[in-house]
Protein backbone atom coordinates (compact mmCIF):
# COMPACT_ATOMS: atom_id res chain seq x y z
CA UNK A 1 0.00 0.00 0.00
CA UNK A 2 1.23 3.46 -0.99
CA UNK A 3 2.03 6.24 1.70
CA UNK A 4 -0.42 9.10 2.63
CA UNK A 5 0.36 12.40 0.95
CA UNK A 6 -0.53 15.35 2.58
CA UNK A 7 -1.35 18.25 -0.31
CA UNK A 8 -1.82 21.77 0.93
CA UNK A 9 -3.35 24.93 -1.26
CA UNK A 10 -2.53 28.15 -0.07
CA UNK A 11 -3.54 31.85 -1.30
CA UNK A 12 -5.52 34.82 -0.61
CA UNK A 13 -8.91 35.41 -0.42
CA UNK A 14 -10.69 35.01 -3.60
CA UNK A 15 -7.38 32.99 -4.89
CA UNK A 16 -9.99 30.21 -6.16
CA UNK A 17 -8.54 27.43 -4.02
CA UNK A 18 -11.48 25.46 -3.64
CA UNK A 19 -12.42 24.92 -7.52
CA UNK A 20 -8.63 23.79 -7.90
CA UNK A 21 -9.12 21.65 -5.15
CA UNK A 22 -12.13 19.67 -6.89
CA UNK A 23 -10.63 19.62 -10.22
CA UNK A 24 -6.98 17.71 -8.68
CA UNK A 25 -9.38 15.39 -5.99
CA UNK A 26 -10.65 14.52 -9.48
CA UNK A 27 -7.36 14.21 -11.13
CA UNK A 28 -5.97 12.17 -8.38
CA UNK A 29 -9.19 9.34 -8.58
CA UNK A 30 -8.92 9.08 -11.91
CA UNK A 31 -4.83 8.13 -11.37
CA UNK A 32 -6.59 5.71 -8.85
CA UNK A 33 -5.93 7.56 -5.46
CA UNK A 34 -8.07 7.55 -2.86
CA UNK A 35 -8.51 11.33 -1.80
CA UNK A 36 -9.91 13.25 1.41
CA UNK A 37 -10.84 16.92 0.59
CA UNK A 38 -10.73 19.00 3.84
CA UNK A 39 -10.30 22.46 4.91
CA UNK A 40 -9.92 23.23 8.74
CA UNK A 41 -12.33 22.66 10.79
CA UNK A 42 -13.31 19.86 8.06
CA UNK A 43 -16.73 19.31 9.75
CA UNK A 44 -14.74 18.24 13.26
CA UNK A 45 -16.99 19.46 16.16
CA UNK A 46 -14.36 20.94 18.58
CA UNK A 47 -12.84 22.28 15.77
CA UNK A 48 -16.34 23.63 14.60
CA UNK A 49 -16.75 25.84 17.51
CA UNK A 50 -13.29 26.95 17.43
CA UNK A 51 -13.64 28.55 14.19
CA UNK A 52 -17.38 30.28 14.73
CA UNK A 53 -15.49 31.72 17.88
CA UNK A 54 -12.66 33.46 15.24
CA UNK A 55 -15.06 34.53 12.49
CA UNK A 56 -17.79 35.67 14.20
CA UNK A 57 -17.62 39.66 13.23
CA UNK A 58 -18.69 40.44 16.65
CA UNK A 59 -15.83 39.63 17.88
CA UNK A 60 -13.76 43.31 17.17
CA UNK A 61 -12.16 43.25 19.95
CA UNK A 62 -10.13 39.89 19.83
CA UNK A 63 -6.65 40.20 20.06
CA UNK A 64 -4.03 38.87 16.81
CA UNK A 65 -2.37 36.64 19.84
CA UNK A 66 -5.34 35.09 20.62
CA UNK A 67 -6.70 34.43 17.15
CA UNK A 68 -3.59 32.86 16.04
CA UNK A 69 -3.83 30.30 19.55
CA UNK A 70 -7.35 29.66 18.24
CA UNK A 71 -6.13 28.90 14.51
CA UNK A 72 -3.36 26.51 16.12
CA UNK A 73 -6.33 24.53 18.69
CA UNK A 74 -8.20 23.96 15.40
CA UNK A 75 -5.45 22.92 13.55
CA UNK A 76 -4.32 20.39 15.79
CA UNK A 77 -7.64 18.79 16.42
CA UNK A 78 -8.41 18.68 12.70
CA UNK A 79 -5.25 17.05 11.96
CA UNK A 80 -5.45 14.64 14.65
CA UNK A 81 -9.35 13.50 14.00
CA UNK A 82 -9.01 13.88 10.53
CA UNK A 83 -5.73 14.27 8.83
CA UNK A 84 -3.44 12.00 10.24
CA UNK A 85 -5.94 9.16 10.36
CA UNK A 86 -6.47 9.40 6.54
CA UNK A 87 -2.88 9.76 6.09
CA UNK A 88 -2.04 6.41 8.03
CA UNK A 89 -4.83 4.66 5.13
CA UNK A 90 -2.54 5.87 3.04
CA UNK A 91 -4.96 8.36 1.53
CA UNK A 92 -3.96 11.80 -0.55
CA UNK A 93 -5.27 14.47 1.86
CA UNK A 94 -6.18 17.64 0.17
CA UNK A 95 -6.52 20.72 2.71
CA UNK A 96 -7.71 23.85 1.85
CA UNK A 97 -5.38 26.52 4.19
CA UNK A 98 -2.59 25.09 6.64
CA UNK A 99 0.21 26.09 8.71
CA UNK A 100 1.01 28.47 6.06
CA UNK A 101 -1.56 30.78 5.95
CA UNK A 102 -0.94 31.24 9.74
CA UNK A 103 2.44 32.60 8.90
CA UNK A 104 0.87 34.67 6.29
CA UNK A 105 -1.96 35.92 7.99
CA UNK A 106 -0.78 36.53 11.96
CA UNK A 107 2.49 36.10 11.26
CA UNK A 108 3.57 38.79 8.94
CA UNK A 109 0.14 40.33 8.10
CA UNK A 110 -0.67 41.05 11.66
CA UNK A 111 2.80 41.67 12.70
CA UNK A 112 3.53 39.07 14.96
CA UNK A 113 6.04 37.17 13.57
CA UNK A 114 6.30 34.59 11.43
CA UNK A 115 9.30 32.64 13.96
CA UNK A 116 6.63 33.23 16.72
CA UNK A 117 3.59 32.02 15.18
CA UNK A 118 5.56 28.89 13.73
CA UNK A 119 6.83 28.60 17.34
CA UNK A 120 2.74 27.81 18.66
CA UNK A 121 2.10 26.39 15.07
CA UNK A 122 5.01 23.51 15.59
CA UNK A 123 3.35 22.54 19.42
CA UNK A 124 0.09 22.17 17.22
CA UNK A 125 1.23 19.85 14.23
CA UNK A 126 4.30 18.40 15.53
CA UNK A 127 6.24 16.77 12.68
CA UNK A 128 3.28 16.94 10.69
CA UNK A 129 3.95 18.87 7.62
CA UNK A 130 2.38 18.62 3.90
CA UNK A 131 4.42 16.75 1.67
CA UNK A 132 3.62 19.46 -1.14
CA UNK A 133 2.13 23.02 -1.00
CA UNK A 134 0.82 24.94 -3.83
CA UNK A 135 0.74 28.53 -3.43
CA UNK A 136 -2.22 30.15 -5.82
CA UNK A 137 -0.88 33.55 -6.12
CA UNK A 138 -3.14 36.28 -6.64
CA UNK A 139 -3.35 40.46 -6.64
CA UNK A 140 -5.94 41.34 -4.05
CA UNK A 141 -7.68 44.04 -6.14
CA UNK A 142 -8.44 40.55 -8.38
CA UNK A 143 -8.85 38.31 -5.45
CA UNK A 144 -11.32 40.51 -3.95
CA UNK A 145 -13.33 41.41 -6.74
CA UNK A 146 -14.22 37.93 -6.92
CA UNK A 147 -15.56 37.50 -3.93
CA UNK A 148 -17.76 40.26 -4.41
CA UNK A 149 -19.21 38.42 -7.53
CA UNK A 150 -20.13 35.14 -5.39
CA UNK A 151 -23.72 35.38 -4.51
CA UNK A 152 -23.05 31.72 -1.97
CA UNK A 153 -19.91 33.08 -0.01
CA UNK A 154 -20.93 34.66 3.09
CA UNK A 155 -18.72 37.62 4.55
CA UNK A 156 -16.57 37.03 7.06
CA UNK A 157 -14.56 38.72 9.70
CA UNK A 158 -11.17 38.44 7.84
CA UNK A 159 -12.77 39.55 4.61
CA UNK A 160 -13.48 42.57 6.29
CA UNK A 161 -10.10 44.00 6.69
CA UNK A 162 -8.55 46.73 4.70
CA UNK A 163 -6.81 46.11 1.27
CA UNK A 164 -3.61 47.26 2.93
CA UNK A 165 -3.77 43.83 5.02
CA UNK A 166 -4.41 41.43 1.59
CA UNK A 167 -1.51 42.84 0.59
CA UNK A 168 0.89 41.69 3.67
CA UNK A 169 -0.78 38.39 3.71
CA UNK A 170 0.31 38.26 -0.59
CA UNK A 171 3.83 39.60 1.00
CA UNK A 172 4.10 36.61 3.93
CA UNK A 173 3.21 34.16 1.18
CA UNK A 174 6.22 35.42 -0.85
CA UNK A 175 8.28 35.26 1.79
CA UNK A 176 7.14 31.76 2.83
CA UNK A 177 7.91 30.57 -0.85
CA UNK A 178 11.70 32.05 -0.56
CA UNK A 179 11.97 29.88 2.83
CA UNK A 180 10.66 26.61 2.02
CA UNK A 181 11.24 26.37 -2.44
CA UNK A 182 11.16 22.71 -2.15
CA UNK A 183 7.53 22.32 -0.64
CA UNK A 184 5.86 25.26 -1.87
CA UNK A 185 5.23 25.63 -5.63
CA UNK A 186 3.95 28.82 -7.09
CA UNK A 187 0.65 28.88 -9.08
CA UNK A 188 -0.55 31.84 -10.81
CA UNK A 189 -3.70 32.24 -9.95
CA UNK A 190 -4.72 35.05 -12.53
CA UNK A 191 -4.36 33.03 -14.88
CA UNK A 192 -7.29 31.41 -16.81
CA UNK A 193 -8.60 28.84 -14.97
CA UNK A 194 -7.69 25.94 -17.76
CA UNK A 195 -4.24 27.25 -17.41
CA UNK A 196 -4.30 27.79 -13.62
CA UNK A 197 -5.63 23.98 -13.27
CA UNK A 198 -2.95 22.68 -16.22
CA UNK A 199 -0.30 24.58 -13.78
CA UNK A 200 -1.22 22.61 -10.81
CA UNK A 201 -1.91 19.21 -12.67
CA UNK A 202 2.24 19.21 -14.09
CA UNK A 203 3.23 20.05 -10.70
CA UNK A 204 1.37 17.81 -9.09
CA UNK A 205 2.22 14.71 -11.16
CA UNK A 206 6.08 15.89 -10.87
CA UNK A 207 5.61 15.33 -7.04
CA UNK A 208 3.90 11.98 -7.39
CA UNK A 209 7.16 10.96 -9.59
CA UNK A 210 9.34 12.02 -7.34
CA UNK A 211 7.98 9.80 -4.19
CA UNK B 1 0.29 56.26 41.98
CA UNK B 2 1.01 53.15 43.43
CA UNK B 3 2.31 50.62 40.67
CA UNK B 4 -0.70 47.35 39.67
CA UNK B 5 0.24 43.97 41.48
CA UNK B 6 -0.58 41.16 39.89
CA UNK B 7 -1.26 37.93 42.09
CA UNK B 8 -2.63 34.70 41.26
CA UNK B 9 -3.78 31.45 43.33
CA UNK B 10 -3.38 28.48 42.00
CA UNK B 11 -3.77 24.54 43.15
CA UNK B 12 -5.77 21.71 42.69
CA UNK B 13 -9.53 21.31 43.02
CA UNK B 14 -11.12 21.68 46.18
CA UNK B 15 -7.93 23.44 47.58
CA UNK B 16 -9.99 26.39 48.58
CA UNK B 17 -8.80 29.43 46.15
CA UNK B 18 -12.02 31.18 45.92
CA UNK B 19 -12.65 31.70 49.49
CA UNK B 20 -9.47 32.50 50.04
CA UNK B 21 -9.18 35.17 47.33
CA UNK B 22 -12.50 36.67 48.57
CA UNK B 23 -10.33 37.07 52.04
CA UNK B 24 -7.33 38.45 50.62
CA UNK B 25 -9.57 41.27 48.88
CA UNK B 26 -11.01 42.13 51.89
CA UNK B 27 -8.02 42.32 53.65
CA UNK B 28 -6.47 44.43 50.37
CA UNK B 29 -9.24 46.66 50.38
CA UNK B 30 -8.76 47.57 53.89
CA UNK B 31 -5.12 48.43 52.96
CA UNK B 32 -6.84 50.81 50.91
CA UNK B 33 -5.81 49.25 47.50
CA UNK B 34 -7.97 49.28 45.01
CA UNK B 35 -8.90 45.64 44.20
CA UNK B 36 -10.37 43.18 40.89
CA UNK B 37 -11.06 39.52 42.07
CA UNK B 38 -10.45 37.49 38.70
CA UNK B 39 -10.64 34.16 37.16
CA UNK B 40 -9.75 32.93 33.48
CA UNK B 41 -12.01 34.02 31.30
CA UNK B 42 -12.90 36.58 33.98
CA UNK B 43 -16.46 37.68 32.16
CA UNK B 44 -14.42 38.47 28.75
CA UNK B 45 -17.15 37.35 25.78
CA UNK B 46 -14.54 35.58 23.85
CA UNK B 47 -12.71 34.02 26.72
CA UNK B 48 -16.00 32.86 27.97
CA UNK B 49 -16.64 31.14 24.52
CA UNK B 50 -13.47 29.51 24.54
CA UNK B 51 -14.03 28.44 28.01
CA UNK B 52 -17.41 26.71 27.19
CA UNK B 53 -15.59 24.40 24.56
CA UNK B 54 -12.77 23.26 26.86
CA UNK B 55 -14.93 22.49 29.43
CA UNK B 56 -18.22 21.09 27.22
CA UNK B 57 -18.45 16.96 28.93
CA UNK B 58 -19.33 15.73 25.54
CA UNK B 59 -15.64 16.83 24.00
CA UNK B 60 -14.01 13.57 24.85
CA UNK B 61 -12.39 13.94 21.72
CA UNK B 62 -10.37 16.79 22.90
CA UNK B 63 -6.83 16.75 21.92
CA UNK B 64 -4.36 17.44 25.04
CA UNK B 65 -2.80 20.13 22.73
CA UNK B 66 -6.36 21.33 21.50
CA UNK B 67 -6.90 22.11 24.71
CA UNK B 68 -3.35 23.83 26.18
CA UNK B 69 -3.73 25.97 22.95
CA UNK B 70 -7.19 27.03 23.75
CA UNK B 71 -6.29 27.60 27.38
CA UNK B 72 -3.14 29.80 26.02
CA UNK B 73 -6.06 31.61 23.70
CA UNK B 74 -8.25 32.40 26.77
CA UNK B 75 -5.64 33.82 28.69
CA UNK B 76 -4.37 35.91 25.82
CA UNK B 77 -7.43 37.69 25.88
CA UNK B 78 -8.68 37.64 29.64
CA UNK B 79 -4.99 39.57 30.13
CA UNK B 80 -5.57 42.10 27.34
CA UNK B 81 -9.07 43.21 28.04
CA UNK B 82 -8.99 43.10 31.78
CA UNK B 83 -6.09 41.85 33.75
CA UNK B 84 -3.04 44.68 32.41
CA UNK B 85 -5.81 47.50 31.82
CA UNK B 86 -6.67 46.93 35.67
CA UNK B 87 -2.96 46.79 36.41
CA UNK B 88 -2.23 50.03 34.13
CA UNK B 89 -4.76 51.69 37.06
CA UNK B 90 -2.25 50.99 39.84
CA UNK B 91 -4.71 47.69 40.78
CA UNK B 92 -3.99 44.67 42.42
CA UNK B 93 -5.19 41.75 40.57
CA UNK B 94 -6.09 38.94 42.13
CA UNK B 95 -6.51 35.77 39.68
CA UNK B 96 -7.80 32.36 40.29
CA UNK B 97 -5.28 30.58 38.25
CA UNK B 98 -3.28 32.02 35.61
CA UNK B 99 -0.21 29.98 33.82
CA UNK B 100 1.06 27.78 36.64
CA UNK B 101 -2.22 26.08 35.94
CA UNK B 102 -1.51 25.27 32.54
CA UNK B 103 1.96 24.08 33.17
CA UNK B 104 1.13 21.78 35.80
CA UNK B 105 -2.24 20.35 34.40
CA UNK B 106 -1.15 20.36 30.35
CA UNK B 107 2.87 20.27 30.98
CA UNK B 108 3.41 18.14 34.00
CA UNK B 109 -0.07 15.99 34.21
CA UNK B 110 -1.10 15.39 30.92
CA UNK B 111 2.19 15.11 29.84
CA UNK B 112 2.86 17.23 27.00
CA UNK B 113 5.95 18.55 28.86
CA UNK B 114 6.55 21.95 30.65
CA UNK B 115 8.33 23.20 28.36
CA UNK B 116 6.38 22.94 25.50
CA UNK B 117 3.40 24.41 27.03
CA UNK B 118 5.52 27.54 28.47
CA UNK B 119 6.58 28.01 25.04
CA UNK B 120 3.00 28.45 23.88
CA UNK B 121 1.87 30.73 26.76
CA UNK B 122 5.11 33.09 26.39
CA UNK B 123 3.32 33.81 23.12
CA UNK B 124 0.11 34.39 24.88
CA UNK B 125 0.93 36.74 27.65
CA UNK B 126 4.44 37.73 26.77
CA UNK B 127 6.39 39.41 30.23
CA UNK B 128 3.20 39.73 31.73
CA UNK B 129 4.23 37.17 34.87
CA UNK B 130 2.61 37.25 38.50
CA UNK B 131 4.09 39.71 41.37
CA UNK B 132 3.00 36.79 43.55
CA UNK B 133 1.44 33.03 43.59
CA UNK B 134 0.05 31.65 46.04
CA UNK B 135 -0.21 27.89 45.64
CA UNK B 136 -2.67 26.51 47.64
CA UNK B 137 -1.21 22.90 48.26
CA UNK B 138 -3.88 20.18 48.73
CA UNK B 139 -4.23 16.06 48.68
CA UNK B 140 -6.47 15.00 45.71
CA UNK B 141 -8.01 13.33 48.39
CA UNK B 142 -8.70 16.04 50.55
CA UNK B 143 -9.82 18.74 47.80
CA UNK B 144 -12.20 16.11 45.91
CA UNK B 145 -13.86 15.27 48.88
CA UNK B 146 -14.54 18.50 49.86
CA UNK B 147 -15.98 19.33 46.07
CA UNK B 148 -18.09 16.19 46.27
CA UNK B 149 -19.73 18.07 49.62
CA UNK B 150 -19.94 21.26 47.62
CA UNK B 151 -24.05 21.64 46.14
CA UNK B 152 -23.38 25.17 44.31
CA UNK B 153 -20.21 23.55 42.05
CA UNK B 154 -20.90 22.46 38.53
CA UNK B 155 -19.30 19.51 37.94
CA UNK B 156 -16.65 19.67 34.33
CA UNK B 157 -14.78 17.92 32.56
CA UNK B 158 -11.82 18.02 34.37
CA UNK B 159 -13.31 17.38 37.65
CA UNK B 160 -13.96 13.90 36.13
CA UNK B 161 -10.03 12.76 35.38
CA UNK B 162 -9.13 9.69 37.41
CA UNK B 163 -7.51 10.78 40.97
CA UNK B 164 -4.53 9.42 39.30
CA UNK B 165 -4.57 12.77 37.00
CA UNK B 166 -5.09 14.54 40.02
CA UNK B 167 -2.22 13.51 41.94
CA UNK B 168 0.20 14.65 38.87
CA UNK B 169 -1.16 17.87 39.27
CA UNK B 170 -0.15 18.36 42.63
CA UNK B 171 3.36 16.76 41.81
CA UNK B 172 3.47 19.41 38.85
CA UNK B 173 2.90 22.65 41.30
CA UNK B 174 5.70 21.57 43.14
CA UNK B 175 8.58 21.14 41.15
CA UNK B 176 6.83 24.67 39.78
CA UNK B 177 7.76 25.75 43.33
CA UNK B 178 11.49 24.75 43.39
CA UNK B 179 11.67 26.56 39.39
CA UNK B 180 10.15 29.53 40.78
CA UNK B 181 10.92 29.77 45.02
CA UNK B 182 10.65 33.82 44.31
CA UNK B 183 7.70 33.96 42.85
CA UNK B 184 5.75 31.18 44.50
CA UNK B 185 4.82 30.66 47.87
CA UNK B 186 3.59 27.48 49.44
CA UNK B 187 0.27 27.29 51.29
CA UNK B 188 -0.76 24.38 53.35
CA UNK B 189 -4.67 24.18 52.40
CA UNK B 190 -5.66 21.53 54.39
CA UNK B 191 -5.08 23.40 57.64
CA UNK B 192 -8.39 24.89 59.14
CA UNK B 193 -9.47 28.30 57.36
CA UNK B 194 -8.45 30.66 59.50
CA UNK B 195 -5.27 29.34 59.47
CA UNK B 196 -4.69 29.35 56.12
CA UNK B 197 -5.68 32.74 55.84
CA UNK B 198 -3.62 33.62 58.44
CA UNK B 199 -0.68 31.93 56.47
CA UNK B 200 -1.58 34.03 52.96
CA UNK B 201 -1.94 37.26 54.70
CA UNK B 202 1.84 36.94 55.81
CA UNK B 203 3.04 36.16 52.90
CA UNK B 204 1.07 38.77 50.82
CA UNK B 205 1.95 41.55 53.47
CA UNK B 206 5.45 40.18 53.29
CA UNK B 207 5.54 40.91 49.69
CA UNK B 208 3.89 44.59 49.82
CA UNK B 209 6.43 45.74 52.35
CA UNK B 210 9.25 44.35 50.14
CA UNK B 211 7.67 46.22 46.81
Amino acid sequence: MSNGLFITIEGGEGAGKSSLIQHLANTLQHMGRSVVVTREPGGIMIAEKIRSIILDTEHTMMDARTEALLYAAARRQHLVEKVVPALKEGKVVLCDRFVDSSLAYQGHARGLGMEEVWGINQFAIGDVMPDLTLYMDVSPEVGLSRISRSPDREVNRLDLERQSFHEKVREGYRLLLQKFPDRIRFVNAEEEPEKVLEAANAILKDRLEGI
